[in-house]
């Protein structure tokens, strides 16, 4: 029986974890629960699951969790301290850390120094704190298996493998639903039409990352830190089907790929049962039927977003949590419809240019850089404010 | 410092072996060479790679051998001894076994028992005494690595996976020059056509069976064998390009595959470093470029070969035998232009049908098996001569 915390059990994918808990209640059990503000989707969760540990973002949402009548008794917390509770109960065996942003960030050290195995869905963990975080798990012997489909594939393939014969891992990109339009086309697209993701459903915040291409572009910063490659060891390929998940070069000119349908829950019970595989209720992958897959180089002319992240990893120290922070400004303001689908990418470049690169040895330092450059791409953003 | 003997290595997959021995002149060294009648390549081989031991198919090619002026000194032989006398040679360990039909059988029995790694590039073993090779492997802890680019692209897939996770086999096949024809438009089909194959150069004889998809029936039983699969656990997909070589499918629903260009010495590496992989000087595999992978299901009506394959693999027993036994005397009349290429499966299912099945418990049985469905192929062709 493996003991399972889920850090955003509210959102796409802890809703897709506790299904996976539900198809294998023999084999996982939930221990501990983190939702943000959604109290009444976390209460049936309760009173499904029976978790030890609660936390929600704020004590408002506590007491609205407790106002729904969850009948069962547990630990309740709140914020960063709530999500670090969460991740280091002594019962809990793996960790999913499925919140978005960064507030999971001492919660994912905690549980490392808890010794708990990482299931990772989270991008800016390691985008922003890849070295203190996998430092900390090589130093508690601590796996960090990824969840994102990409990694998980790479994960995957590298299986059974020496480290020393990769060369070179693809991820692969849909492309988004602005594939093929040049930069002049992109100029008046809406957050609407970037909310048409052609293949999976998600969030609001990584549907226009796949838009702008920045999603790959922060995979490809997880990439290196998951799977210890340089940039130039980290190749994207556009493949509009998103059947084949990625694909890793080897050094005598073999290629593995994972593929399968696009479903959460297939990389999900993955990080849960490795290294074993269990049987899934899912449809199967039918090739035959799938009939034509398409492969082509991302243009980093119409998409800059993923040029600026190759640049950022390559300089390493603090310019990938100001390409973060700077791109979390940018679409939001572009949700809101303040700016410009292509501003995203001037915004980001501005914040990274004006930033002095640091070493970034702590959390704290890593949240001052973040600061930093969040105030700075909202004056950028200011700068280039449609007039609506 | 591996130390190698090749069966077959005249031939196609033998000559690109001795490429990769002399790509990694540091791991390999050739220690018996054995081929049919090319003694004039025979000698430049022996020239360069000094084997201690050389065997050709008759006493004449020995004395050709000879006058071609050989310097070195060895041991020759001739005939299924002279294999035998190769494959058991005390100084090897792997026996690459690269000829084709069925000569090689009882040496192939002999390195097993001598407990070599058997690199297994030749269809017949398998298909004619899958039972006896593969009992005789588990007997003596033996491992039969696979050439065939299907089957070595399995086993990379297989790879530190547990058996019991594994679902479904998906061997690729290119097609065939016939792709998409229906049977009517393969009535007039001539050799000349059959042997433009589009991706892959090979033997007349495996590319004609390319054309037939008897190839692939061939590589669905091997596949049985090799990965302990039931037949109604192995697909077939056609895949034209032949990027992706074959694919696993998980309990799980994730499916596995193993791309490359289309180059033996790949497979054939792999077979020599299992379970390392070696730097290899061959070209990469550029998936942008290559642009387009398509997949669609097999015609088992305008190419019924495939389906006689699964028959006689799920009869067992004798079955196999007799269908590629049938099928080698359809080939050579077809390449003759004596039958038509729709009479290959006449003839094969003629033969098949008047076939009592029986059990198979010796190569004797084997080949006793093998030469009735000869001569009983042989004169249901003669039924369906064309008239030249």
């Amino acid at each position: 029986m493996k003991r399972i915390a889920i850090l955003g059990s509210t959102g796409s994918i802890g809703q897709n974890a506790l299904a996976v808990v539900e198809a294998h209640a023999d084999k996982l059990r939930v221990v501990g629960l983190a939702a943000g503000e959604n109290a009444d989707l976390l209460a049936e969760q309760i009173e499904r699951h029976r978790p030890a540990v609660v936390s929600m973002a704020s004590g408002e949402a506590i007491d609205k969790l407790r106002a729904a009548g969850v009948a069962r008794a547990f630990q309740a917390s709140v914020g960063r301290d709530g999500l670090i509770a969460v991740a280091s109960h002594p019962d809990v065996d793996i960790v999913l850390c499925a919140s978005s942003g960064t507030e999971a960030l001492e919660a994912v050290i905690a549980a490392i120094e808890g010794r708990k195995t990482i299931a990772l869905a989270n991008k800016e963990v390691l985008v922003m704190a890849g070295g203190l975080v996998t430092e900390a798990a090589a130093r508690h012997d601590v796996s960090i298996l990824p969840v994102d489909s990409e990694h998980n594939a790479i994960h995957q393939c590298l299986h059974g493998q020496a480290r020393g014969a990769v060369k070179r891992l693809v991820l692969t990109a849909s492309g988004g639903p602005f594939r093929g339009r040049t930069a002049a086309e992109l100029a008046d697209v809406s957050a609407a039409d970037a909310l048409k993701h052609p293949t999976w459903r998600m969030g609001r915040k990584i549907t226009i990352d796949s838009a702008t291409l920045m999603n790959k572009g922060l995979e490809v910063i997880e990439a290196h830190w998951l799977f210890g490659v340089r940039a130039d060891q980290i190749d994207v390929v556009i493949h509009p089907q998103s059947v084949v998940h990625s694909l890793v070069e080897f050094v005598d000119g073999s290629v593995l790929a994972q593929l399968g349908v696009t479903d959460m829950r297939l990389p999900i019970q993955y990080a849960f049962s490795y290294p074993e595989r269990w049987t899934a209720p899912l449809p199967r992958l039918d090739l035959a039927r799938a009939g034509r897959l398409d492969f082509d180089v991302p243009d980093t002319d119409a998409f800059p977003c993923l040029r600026l992240a190759y640049r950022a990893l390559e300089a390493e120290r603090s310019l990938p949590v100001v390409l973060n922070a700077a791109n979390e400004v940018a679409v939001a303001r572009f949700l809101e419809g303040r700016i410009s689908f292509t501003s995203i990418p001037h915004v980001i470049e501005q914040t990274m240019s004006a930033h002095r690169a640091a070493e970034v040895r702590s959390l704290a330092a890593v949240r001052s850089v973040d600061e930093w450059a969040r105030e700075f791409s909202r004056s950028v953003a200011g700068t280039v404010e449609l007039n609506l």
